[in-house]
């Protein structure tokens, strides 16, 4: 996928929904960009039960972010609440790629890619992703 | 109203509901108190929204929390969302008392008295509760 | 102690010192309230590193704070730092009390007191607070 | 700059340092990745506030943060400090370019880049960097 591009609505695989909280409000008065990168982390989270939850424990743990981008369209107003959808867009070797996007309603607030590698906690390398979790990646691959 | 009583559930003037996110949690794997507190806050912004709304802004700055309390019965889990009550528990010259809780269901997760002081931001003085908000925190006041 | 009672700023018995950041900033332009609670959160960190850092691990395990009580004396800005003072004011059967209070130089921000209850996490029932650990919170106890 | 490029340690513009919180970590018992941005936030403030604390305020509101992209190298551990530094590495027509990095002594934890544009708050048009803006930043860029 050309990067910058934003991925439709209707291309997401798991949702969520997040509720703005009033500590989320920086000096003027709009969501602080930390707080829309947190509603970020918590639709990965529910993608992984979404998608991830049937698979063994050994397969979940060893897994890090390793590249995380984001752009921001829009200012966020409190209170309220955001629907954050992700989708994978690439399955590699030893990662995957997953875009997001943040949403109040129709309009787009944030758009984010991330790169997720697997790696052996014990000795800190890059792993194969097993072909168990490539098959699950690929049910939620953008078309 | 006796320390450390609890406020039953059908008692609460205003509600909020709060989505906990996965940066709440700590190493234990349980909900941070910090991230607790977030939620009481929320609850307070409501309840101002709810009753307070219609008061002059002049009214609404010059508000400072002077005193939280809270004792933690319970502990919170990930994912997952709390609502949280709030009622006025005292009403005094310059200042007045709040009761809230945090439910997941019925069952309370903690529970918290706050103590907010009316001042004047350009001496730091108290100041007098305004009849007109008297008249409000009375309709909320814990029966 | 009394409630409410002001702790001298030598009596305490382990500090630690802050940052504060931007994101602790909320619309007022003023350090957030929940911000900080995790000034003191660190500073409890900070002590039991300080005092209990030589006991055993299943000691360390098993504490929870059942109450935490906080008094806000002063509006706090950005950029600096504070430091947070922690002592032992009480230790009971199952639990003990902690003072605390955040300094920006000699000029006291917020002080605390908070109840840390012993307990066995599989059981969830409250336990006796063990002779080692009794002997650790005598040496750190406000004379 | 190509994408991916690090930053030597020595070419930064501007530093600032931020302690770790134990809030900061995650059930994994690292610090979350969210925590890591707010870091990066706390190096563009003080870059802001070293370079720019003598323009006039109507030039220094009016910026917002359109892009930001971090790779994350390493796992940070609490408790701690790390060190952030700031450098300009691109000045455009209606926006600039910030290259950043964390550090925990000379190992680099996290490497960010960051697009800020320049817009009237009142329109949300983007507006051409004032001639003022430009020769600060040109102080500050990677050579």
């Amino acid at each position: 996928m050309k990067k910058g591009t934003k991925i439709s609505r209707e291309s997401f695989a798991s949702w969520t929904e997040v509720s703005i909280r009033y500590s989320d409000l920086d000096p003027n008065g709009h969501v602080n960009n930390g707080a829309i990168n947190q509603y970020f982390e918590d639709g990965r989270v529910k993608f992984r039960e979404d998608l991830m939850g049937g698979l063994g424990r050994e397969i979940l743990t060893g897994f890090a972010i390793a590249h995380f981008e984001v752009s921001y369209y829009s200012a966020l107003n409190y209170p309220g609440s955001v629907e954050v959808g992700t989708v994978v867009t690439r399955i590699g070797e030893t990662s995957f790629g997953l875009g997001q996007a943040i949403f109040v309603g129709s309009r787009e607030i944030a758009g984010a890619h991330v790169v997720s590698v697997y790696f052996d906690p014990a000795t800190g390398k890059k792993k194969h992703l097993p072909e168990e979790l490539r098959s699950v990646l690929k049910k939620a691959l953008l078309f």
